[in-house]
């Protein structure tokens, strides 16, 4: 039995909710990621979304003709029109190249994204203020000042950034940071989104950073914790590591930094996830919901912010899902459909602004009105397997309560059994394309199951018994008991019989 | 186990969903009213709504002024717009008496409708076809021709009824007969509308209408189970005769009318409930809907409709309601919280077109692309207790399936522990005013409780075990799997380590 | 032709739309008029809504039963959860008396309010003091705080209350403010309420509370300008005085308070309306916004804020309304149809924040970012007729416009013949419950008409040469042009022809 | 002055509305695409939609994979989804190729539609077959039997089809209608889907079909009538033979196969336009409805349906447009701006089913319920200029209208100075990305505008005098007066002076 103390450790840190990841721009123009986004921001209510492809050819901005360039902003002033509307601002990542001005024509993803450096500087260095002083223009310098600006993603990775060429790479951010500051100079720019294990790529930043006074407000890399793909026909399968590699991950740019000019700045994991692969069944199971619980719990110690790469299933870098659950990064199927690790992050959302006892299964919170908000998950085994029965976990706790004599306490979890949409999926028989009636079987499927009871308070404590299942994930939210119940009354008349 | 046959006993009648009742006319404007119609409407699909008050003075229809009267349709025509634009059309009551057009004060109800026979039977018979000649020109006549007209309410009852005085309700559906067929022969028109047990009233209407050749092209009547009153503030306690007693309730009209001109006739209950006050906290619990099933099994056997009264506890009879859950007639609480009799009416909802088999706790049913749907339910007590604890009930069936090796089976349950916001709310404390929060609460509370299983099929065959709670109310969904899981797949490969 | 300055003589005091009326509380609880005040709230944007009978039979809050009183907050949470949900504010009217706490019988309107003093003191203040707690309680200390709390309604009228006896209305405002106190000090509380022509109850009011020291936030009072009613079957004639009365209204509080213990509190007409009746025709006419403009571009001067009785013609205090123009009170008739004194207060909301010029005739304002707009109108003659041709009226200006060669400007007006829908309604033939085709059209009828074109700007300066109709009230919103256009554009090419 | 005769000459042919035109299929994932044919739906109904590229790569139908191929429907259930629960029908267009199924690389449009044959013709028809066969799954085969299904997009152009290769053609049109009729014999199959001025493929298509007994359910062409392009960057300018000869290629399909084995079939025109280019800035101008109103009006003497191509500006051949008006094909702008031609379909859809009269500037329809309703349109010069103010025109007729008085008389009109957002938007200075408050300018300026007023009815008839403006179309709505003015109604009394 943990005895959980009245006063508070420190606040909960918001970093987890701070950003989330999305497919690539322009797909934010359909209703299906207009209403999954909707529905994201109601349960959870993330700050800053990111993708990539702003300044790829499918958002059409950069528009050469005969007598120069129309920079055309149709698209984006539609997405991120939507963005504000649905109360959430872009993360810029500035990428990648149009086709038009690009040196080559290495591309990256089924949605061919250029990934080589400009043929023209100075026409990058216009094409980045035009677009900026655009957003400006449009939406106001007090807004677009809270927008962190991004320079490329993963430049480290030659897929992404022709020959991985770091000098390439930084002249890219020099050009670009001083493009963005020639608009305004308290613009938030950053970088260099660099993909995990590039430790030394992040020193020799530094460095650059350092000795050409480049302008930099926010670092930025990404943390995934698979390993090597066994692919499969629509399907790929990896190994992961324990989930506190990813927390690892988020603690490296900080230590890297130390002693460099840029210690103290933010530092933004502007992508996180188990496996980086679209196309792993692992991101649909109750198994990912109990495998990141620590992490969105601690990653606050490490981070500024750690952005779940992806809020949707919308989502083409391997080209169109052919089945309804395809191994996603998505918190949300397409036709939104919420996999556990959804209920993970709405969980996280329902929690207290105090922290009071955080340990490897649970994390207690309280809220200003004296609620108490706790979160428990039964540890996983990344030996184990992923899906199906198996041993399920204990959690004790003492938590305190004043000035009731009784707890309302109301839990909701989801696991192997429960809101556990891809298990029912399964025994329907994997359908491809279900039906409609189907979809609404599975949107029924998906939602938690929850339970409700009344508990004594004795000395000011409530006694929670957790009795987890397997890959379980559970909130369980205590308040005190107003009775209003009069004084007249008894169940026992309700059928007309009195007290006998 | 019962050994569900594979051919059809008939066709599930749709007696239950023809009609539901409704509180007074003009509640119908109200936000919630409409919001919780709506809702009602997507997941049960009643036929028709009929209601009191159409033609009392908080509608406003008849406003006799100095040089005549002037018939104003402002809020009929809102709220019959609102109905037909939900998808259920009016089952028209005419009744009660206006202020200006009655002949005495006596009243009934909270908001106070006139009881009383018209000062002038021309007058009245003027109301009547200003009123339905005015529904004619705006809704069509091809259109009013389906809506059944019901001539007064319960006047059998001295408090409906000024001295209960027969005589005078025979002149007044006379009366209001040939109005309507003034307006078009083809209209529906018909009574008496009596209150339980008034066998004596119905044949003398039949008498009288014989008598006179009046026309009439339905019979109508109550049915309530419950016993003798005991008062609290703000409540009523009653006991209730088995359910059984509203079946032989249903059956009493075509018995009475055997040998009548009226026998033939539709007959149809216009009201039902187990007890007849809106404030018997009874209508809240999971015992009422175990207690209703078997009547919403079978009614159909012995009327055309049987019309529960009332889909929501947007009522007024009593007064304003003082809680949220305060023993009203609804399917839903005032902000649409649903009662488990609620989800006993969507649970038939989803039944298929065929009945295979009935029970004393089953109906088997099974939809025209071969799935079936079963309900089933734990008989009550009524001598017992209504909530709390208590021993469970078994049903076991084989069900017929065919053409595949394994059924998809979904269950979805409400009783004591499952789907009842009522107990939630009496363990939150009885909450007279519940916070937004506890709203949300009791909302998520109030949804079944679903399951999910592959079950195997053997020789066409597949088995039900159901193990029921008490007071519960189980629907199972019983579907062919159609496996499209492709051959390269294994679960064990989730975690990146294959087979072994 | 007017000059208007380049440089502002002031900001446009935000008084207009500071609170607006509505009928009786419970109205609130319908879905026209949520979806009228939605509409309203879009297009305008009031901050406070203001109302009588939140304490009234009909909301179901005093409720003595044998063993005490349960306050029941049912519908008061209904109706205030909306308005929140709509941006808008509760000012808070307290009144009529519960029939259980009344001392006498004598009611006022059609819904029957009951104006007699409390039987109990104690009872009243015990009544007050749980209605402002349980808000309190369910909305938050820091929000109740902002919402005036004014204590009853005209007590200086006898059908209002009781003989209007002054001493017993001073009695229950220093209950009743003790009352409210007691729950919050900071709660803000204010009187009287008092119909126009009533500054001797204003002074004898302003000597009790600072005799007595009573608690006191602001003071209160209406105005109407309307003189004695002919009356018609449903419906009443007034004539009217000139505007300019209604601003002399506003004025009489702060003259009458001066050198009071009173002066310098906010002052508020929590009612002013042309005519006081709900049944007078005027309210729908086009006459009707003209007459107002001069009020609302004025009579900020006055006072704190001006409150339009009321926003719309759901409102029941004559009885119901039996035709779609009744003359009701309302800037929408049912079914949500824009008379235009709507359109005058949606002129007014686009209003820019500084005022330039202001005249008989105009109302001249800038926004933050340069655009101008100007609110013009045509005088009323009061001695005239509010309906049918007549002469127009020119208003002639010289804007300043910064930093363009052109000018875009946007013209949106209403008048006789322009978004009027009471004309087209009566060209239709006055139909009591118009069709929906009909209705369809009246909607379409009741917008303002609009126009656009480009001017020069010279000198930095517009001249906008506005020729207004009968009745006319214009907005004319003046924008700088940064022109786009290509330069390899030309219209002469549309079909293909070129430059010929 | 045309006398319009009393009796019919003949039903209205629905032919206008039978389809609409779209961007390619996956571009109907995109919220502003749905909520635009939501709009339409709502105001014009159009029945069935057509458009390229369901079987293309960005829907991702076609998957190879190295046990064979999966055919996955994960987009096009989300599109017809969608269209079915928009109240529309796909009008199925099968094409273009897959790229792994394509037999070289040859591609259309900026986004890449493969037309090269199929390397395998089994692989083709066993795409057609799965595809067709999960549409009859999902949706049921009395829905899918009520789908036009054609086959491939203008293959007589070599842009379309590589080399516009007949014999190819014959082969592709002969596998994929066996191919479908495999799935159902009854379904619905046709072709060839010329581009105008192919009568001699329509020929020898006949007698290939006819020879070989291939099966066909209908006939297919398109019909445009600009003439050589001149391009300037991002737009293209064209001359315009007169509207006539659009009905002349209507009329082609049927003098062409009178006497062949077609002969008799139903004739769809799946595209027509003015120009075929989707920068063209003509379909943005008032201009364009004008010209295309006599084509609306005639066109089903010749065809059964004829298409618009298309609907929306949502639309991307030649790329992402660069400004909110770039002369795309939409009825609607991005973001649902309404053209004047959206207008001109909005008002064919308010008239009645019976033809009275039609002329070269008029069409007199009326409903069942008696009343009229007019479209009327000033004809057009494609000699002349496109925008700009120039001469009116002027219609006159007398038209019958039994049993009233007073005929309502409401005009709605678009022209020049009338519901032409396009020519606001220039006077703006022609905004590449208005803002949103400019968009909401627009919006306003999009709408018709209409004038309202009550004429006498003299023997029976109604005289209505139009003055049309420049490029107007009108609609002009007569109905009969039933008037309800009280008799102690007076507008003189409205101020309270009576009647001196």
């Amino acid at each position: 039995m943990i005895n959980v103390p009245d006063d508070p450790i420190g606040r909960l840190p918001d970093a987890w909710r701070f950003c989330v990841g999305t497919g690539r721009f322009e797909l934010a123009l359909r209703r299906d990621y207009q209403d999954s986004l909707a529905l994201v921001q109601k349960d959870i209510g993330f700050r800053y979304i990111r993708g990539h492809g702003l300044l790829s050819d499918g958002v059409g901005v950069y528009r050469p003709h005969e007598y120069g360039v129309r920079y055309a902003f149709t698209y984006v002033d539609q997405v991120v029109d939507a963005y504000l509307g649905l109360g959430i601002r872009p993360f810029v990542e500035l990428g990648f190249m149009p086709y038009d001005l690009a040196s080559g024509d290495q591309t990256v993803f089924w949605w061919q994204g250029n990934v080589t450096p400009p043929r023209s500087w100075t026409g990058w260095a216009e094409l980045v203020k035009a677009t900026v002083a655009h957003l400006v223009d449009r939406y106001g310098l007090d807004e677009v000042r809270q927008w962190p600006i991004e320079v490329w993603n993963e430049p480290n990775l030659a897929p992404f950034w022709q020959d991985a060429d770091r000098d390439a790479y930084h002249r890219l951010y020099e050009v670009t940071a001083h493009a963005v500051k020639e608009v305004d100079a308290e613009l938030l720019v950053g970088g260099p989104a660099l993909s995990p294990g590039a430790g030394d790529w992040m020193a020799r930043f530094a460095d650059f950073v350092e000795d050409r006074q480049v302008p930099i407000n926010f670092v930025s890399c990404h943390a995934y914790s698979s390993g090597p793909a066994q692919h499969v026909p629509f399907g790929t399968h990896q190994t992961l590591a324990p989930a506190t590699k990813l927390l690892d991950q988020f603690a490296e740019p900080r230590a890297t930094l130390a002693g460099t000019a840029l210690a103290g700045l933010p530092v933004h994991i502007t992508e996180f996830n188990s496996s980086y692969r679209p196309d792993n069944p692992i991101h649909d199971t109750a198994f990912h919901a109990a495998y990141l619980a620590p992490v969105l719990a601690g990653g606050g110690d490490h981070v500024d912010s750690f952005s779940y790469w992806t809020f949707s299933d919308m989502f083409e870098e391997v080209g169109i899902p052919t089945a309804l659950f395809h191994g996603g990064f998505g918190l949300l199927t397409h036709r939104q459909l919420k996999k556990p690790t959804y209920h993970l992050y709405a969980f996280m959302a329902r929690l207290g602004g105090e922290a009071l006892a955080r340990g490897d299964d649970h994390l207690v919170t309280r809220h200003p009105d004296g609620r108490l908000a706790v979160l428990a998950w039964a540890p996983v085994d990344v030996e184990g397997t992923a899906v199906g029965p198996g041993d399920g976990h204990r959690v004790r706790l003492s938590v305190p309560l004043a000035g009731a004599a009784d707890a309302f306490v109301a839990r909701a979890h989801v696991g192997e059994d429960a809101g556990n949409a891809y298990a029912v999926w399964c025994a329907m028989g994997r359908p491809l394309s279900p039906r409609t009636r189907e979809i609404e079987v599975l949107r029924e499927a998906a939602e938690p199951v929850r339970r409700y009871e009344r508990l004594p308070v004795a000395d000011g404590r409530v006694t929670l018994d957790l009795a987890l299942g397997r890959h379980e994930v559970t909130l369980v939210e205590v308040s005190a008991v107003v009775d209003e119940t009069p004084p007249w009354w008894s169940d026992s008349h309700l059928l007309g019989r009195g007290d006998e």
